[in-house]
């Protein structure tokens, strides 16, 4: 059912047409995108990963994906702030879900791994959509596996460089400790933004340093402004290959309420959304938006602010193109 | 993507198994269904109707068929109740949404009756998914076009038998009184079940007679019961087609919040469930659910309800194929 | 601003009329109906009493006049269950709120008194809209006034027949055992319907028929249903004047949640609306709706519910003009 | 912290008094009762199961045992429906949650298996809030180590005798398949009440016959009632121990929204606490309420429905000590 | 009923009271300010205008003006940021609703035309309560009769300069395209403020400029503050006459959750409010605040801002008196 | 129960060990810290004052204590940015909440004082949670017994210097004239941070200069920062002992809707915790933080604020001990 959808000259099959079909209308793809079975080919692919067991407070999160398809109805084809139209420079699909196994973390992982390698292929850009935060360590593997070490920037309340928790060594504490042992970071270029709230103790920060990663904490932001954290991740990140991977509660719960472990003084939508523009010009090579947990969401804002969010690091893969 | 579909020896494809895709995953079609473009054939087609234009006093149920496809994913394969399994009887499958222009109640009802059409052909049965009951007119008109005049079974709080409202002869209070006048009812084989609340004048019930209606008054269920509904509605039906037409407002607020203009003292969802289950035997050409208007529901009910009504619908169109 | 109002031909003031202005547009009265100050005389008034300072548990009753109001524009001139016009029978006018002092309960049960006493002059039935039920004693002073001493019809979970509670006599539990004490209600007469749910003693039950009452526990209604609630109080009540009260509460949580001491196992609102229509004949000299806590309700079910109790209640107002 | 507790004759420790301290004050424990670590010997034991990794759609119950608790203060000591005092007839305590594994199964049903034991003792009744349906195994086999097989019966929308589901043998839809396989179940005596809503397969109900149930469809109570559900029951449970396993998706959305897989067309409130009163005789080892999932409650209506029906039982065990 | 108003030596009516009369209680007025016909003349006039059949995602702000009069309760009467008295200074009455058809776009503009023309006069300023952004288009030739082209300063997320949308010339994303098309704007003069977003085209941007805009777009905020906003605003603005037109989604979805077409990073209420008080010199001659759709809104915080933001325009509208 | 919790090597008894029960788990003292009766000595104590009676506008702080102690779960025993393990260093301690009379404001602040002063004993600090801010008055006047006058900080969108209200002294709008007029302040030491919205009267600003209050008006915060902000509050107290009464209101609605009179245009919850933070070396003798009113939260985000913020003042006070 490709005929609604916008085609560009090249083939291009774009967004379901909200001038022939109302956004409110039609079934909900990524951005009124078509599936992945509807193209003979594609460059970019959002895929969704509904899966939550690794959550240590408020679950939820296996609802994530069909949340934000729902709100990102109302993106439409232009970004005026990056100058470009990702679904006619790209082509962009949604790939559905990921099954993947509620009862078995282990399991869930490695069919995560196994769904993503495909959407890789030999090198395509992807992004998904969480899912808790467990979610981005068989994404790094996946990457892994055709990129070799990368570039995290993490935006996140929290560390998730954790040890274990109940004796589980992969939940949604602990993927970026995991990943930077199996050495799929590139340690002295990979950073953490938003950091704040509570810790268990003085050591996760001393652990951090030694896995690999520096910090920018949320607290910083009110003096340093958007410019200042974009200095400090460009320099981290260097010329490498990047994985971004976007915890929702980077945003202050105010923005995001509908998350698992909400902290008070986060960043605003805009603070984030500059960030992300300001790495247009790095190429990066996945990405997750993780940590939505419908149930407790109010208007969509939560999903409208992580859909916006998905758009600009779609767009960022797709202006890839260019290059 | 039909693979992760179930598929019956005689090649029907079923919903996508909830054993191999946890039913909160996956892109939602109606009950995890397969789309109208994924089959060769199908016996009955579930479509939606995002149009709310009409309503005279809370819009939004432009919202209502994603909402309602949302909570279908809960839906099961098996009916116990009537010993049936709709989806592996006949093909059923989602005919996604008819696109409607939302400032143009004449142009819209055109395209949703030119959009069900082809859905119906020669006297396929059809599900719409609402939208305000505007849209239970085109309905008719297209089931009249195949079926001629048919009986109505219309599950309302209100009559919708008013003649115009602020000079609109289409709206949601009005689609019935339009089809008695255009023929496209059987008078003398049509009843409201349900109705309930103030009404603007004494003379809208004389008037309600006139058009071939009769009455089963919410009020009444409280003494005659399920059986009392029902035998009177199967009394008024006879051996008549039938078109069924459920405003969700029929159910009390407490069942379905849900909903643009609310009363008081309605049925519950297991009353209503048991009228629509004795109604199994009945040639249903066509049906109807309505006024579902999601930003007023609540954790789902209404949907839940809604998505449970539909079930049964479809199945009693399946196990039409019996006959 | 009355000409947008419906006038009968003896003068009266109706509704605003909702074909010319839709009903979710105007300034807010209960029903759309004319400000006392609008009119030059009048058969019934409606009032408010935003008052919560006698509550025990969650308080914003205060809130509840103007919630009402708001669910009480769906309200229409014409009501079928009782074959009556309440707005065309009687001059039916929203008298505004009464100001009451949110700080010393004392002096607010003296403002409520003194603003009830002119709308009842020499024995005009009124419609009280509260307000936590504490605003019941003033009520019926004021009644007392007038009428000597009435029967009481009190729908509510909870006796609201306690002594003292911190000290203090006058709050939302105790406003009938200070009534029997006073002498406002006749002994023998007056009942308790819908009580359910857990009692600080079985002293309670004793006491309260002590003070003149008999209950009609909700746990019955499953078994009598709503005939054998309205035998029971229509022969408890007789012949003698009534005044009603209540508490919305009275219904199930799942049909009023917005209320202050929930208790599992109600009423349903069509029960509920069916007894007060078998009340119909009943000399109403005057009626409370209490306890509907906005901040609690949920699509403005709670609200829909109270609106229409009301409405049954001022056409059997209206309609004692018939005699 | 007891001195504000009340205290029987016997030295019963009770609720803290509501007239010493607001309901809405203090720190939350079932009904306001003593901790268990407060009281010297108790003959009655709730205890949280803050456990929903096995859960297929929605999660969240994990913060069900505190969500029942919030609601929980409302309760008072006297029950009179059954006459009784529960809080002053035997020593109720509230024994806190249980820790449990939420990324192992295993691993947290022998957690939950662990606690109960040295709670029910020589055999002490119990009443586990949860959590999602999963832990009602595990409590099965801590009570039949103490009584050996026991009558359940199971109140629940769901048969919850499915065989697995992604290969997990434990999950909230298999707890009495496992249960009845390894013969805590006396076979023959035990039932499902309130049954509905679709199947996965029509062998799902043959399956269940053979495991040695019965089921009471809820669209039965529509004809048969209350009376007619106690019938089916007593006769089942014969003289037979009992146990009583409630998931809150027994009531109908409408009344319990606040679970993970809601079916339409359920039980009332007010009907299931009549049931529950009418076994009132029966000797209940051990009862559990699950599936409470917080996030989708409103005005906390799916908490008071579920402390009303834990207070029920409670009762029910308290009166257990008059034999 | 003005007794309980507050009084002007000079014979100015202003609010209730709010130290006679609890700010919950009374009927609901916009800032509890008299209503037209209860003073002899005024200087400023608050009206609402109950429509929504122009929008293209979210409907329900026919809602939005008895919404806003909710939250305006809580104003009171001295602007210390301004450091004025608007209710002393000036006569500001609420003018009701003006009543629009819903389903006849055309008819509505033309009833909010001749509505708003009386209320004009020879010039009074007055505020409109949307209702969706169509309804700008009317006021302007409202206010263009009288005052002829005027600067705009527009804020907003959207440019609201689209040209048709499913064939229809007026709709919520044209009324500004109408407006310049008609000459009712001064090019040159006129200012788009907080425009963020995916838009349709490139070439949106480009007819934007040719209809006479400039755009603040919101992304600038975080470098240039309300400073460099205030600056470019009033650069562009000059000595021109103003209407200021405020769609509420110009501020983030944290801040105003209950718009119909939110966009993540958008203005704090902070920021906004600074912008129009700095603009408090300019002779604003009409203004309007849109787009509040209640059903989506949580505590009334929408309608909280939007009340505030409607507080400062009136401020500005009484200080002109001081010219 | 205090086994599980984190023992100190000297003895001090910490959280119950999130990584031994999961945070969702056990029974819910603040920050799951022991109960006062729990150790034999404590530095720091936690109390709630559930009591509302004093509000003007939305009552329901009464249920703010227990509302802030659900989300105080998620706090964690190390603070990064003060560098300190409050839980740790200092013995912590929830006292539980303090009983008082909701229907006699003179009774409550009386049992509030009394229940405070042994809490203070020879100058312990304490951390009050409201209730509303009538409550600062007893904890002002517990504090003055020992510490004499001292300087406050008060952060509110109020002034809360207002004279009386419907004849009461003692409201939520009038605590800090009672303390001035009674001498518990230091004038000239004592400032009013983040004022904004209308007034009753531009006398009210005077009146306060008078009461020996300066003010740091919330819309200069966009103008002079975090920094800023310090630098006038550091200024002014200098080295006296420091009270500081957080007002949730204070906070933007968008960050703290749960609260009863919300004024748009406030502080985000990153600059107050930096606010807090800053003042780290200041001798914090007692604190509160009132009004968040839990019925009008969402996803319990006001609570997570008011708990990260009183896990600051908690924090600044356990770092007392070092000096």
């Amino acid at each position: 059912m490709t005929e609604q959808h916008q085609h560009s000259p090249d083939g291009i099959v774009g967004q379901i047409d909200g001038l022939q079909v109302p956004r409110y209308a039609g079934l909900t793809t990524f951005a009124r995108l078509p599936r992945l079975e509807d193209v003979n080919a594609y460059d970019v692919a959002v895929v969704g990963l509904p899966f939550d067991t690794g959550v240590t407070y408020r679950p939820g999160a296996r609802f994530g994906p069909s949340h934000i398809r729902q709100a990102s109805r109302l993106l439409r084809p232009y970004n005026p702030a990056l100058d470009a139209e990702p679904f006619r420079e790209a082509q962009v699909v949604d790939a559905g879900d990921i099954a993947c196994n509620p009862f078995d973390i282990a399991a869930a992982l490695q069919q995560i791994e196994q769904g993503l390698t495909p959407l890789i292929g030999d090198g395509r850009p992807f992004l998904a959509l969480g899912g808790d935060h467990t979610v981005a360590l068989p994404a790094l593997r996946a990457i892994n596996a055709v990129h070799g070490p990368v570039a995290l920037v993490h935006f996140d309340a929290h560390l998730d460089t954790w040890d274990t928790y109940f004796d589980a060594p992969t939940t949604h504490g602990t993927p970026f400790r995991r990943a930077s042992e199996e050495g799929l970071l590139l340690k002295g270029n990979s950073a953490h933004v938003g950091i704040r709230g509570s810790l268990y103790d003085r050591q996760d920060l001393l652990d951090d340093v030694e896995l690999g990663f520096t910090i920018v904490h949320c607290r910083d932001i009110e003096r340093i402004g958007v410019a200042g954290v974009l200095e400090r991740v460009l320099d981290r990140v260097g010329t490498a290959k990047v994985y971004v991977s976007i915890d929702i509660d980077v945003l202050d719960p105010a923005f995001a309420p509908a998350t698992g472990t909400p902290e008070a003084g986060g960043m605003t939508s805009r603070e984030l959304l500059a960030v992300l523009r300001g790495m247009s010009e790095l190429p990066v090579v996945g990405a997750d938006i993780v940590e939505v947990s419908p149930a407790y969401d109010h208007a969509e804002i939560t999903a409208v602010a992580a859909a916006n969010l998905a758009y600009e690091l779609v767009t960022i893969m797709a202006m890839g193109k260019r290059r």
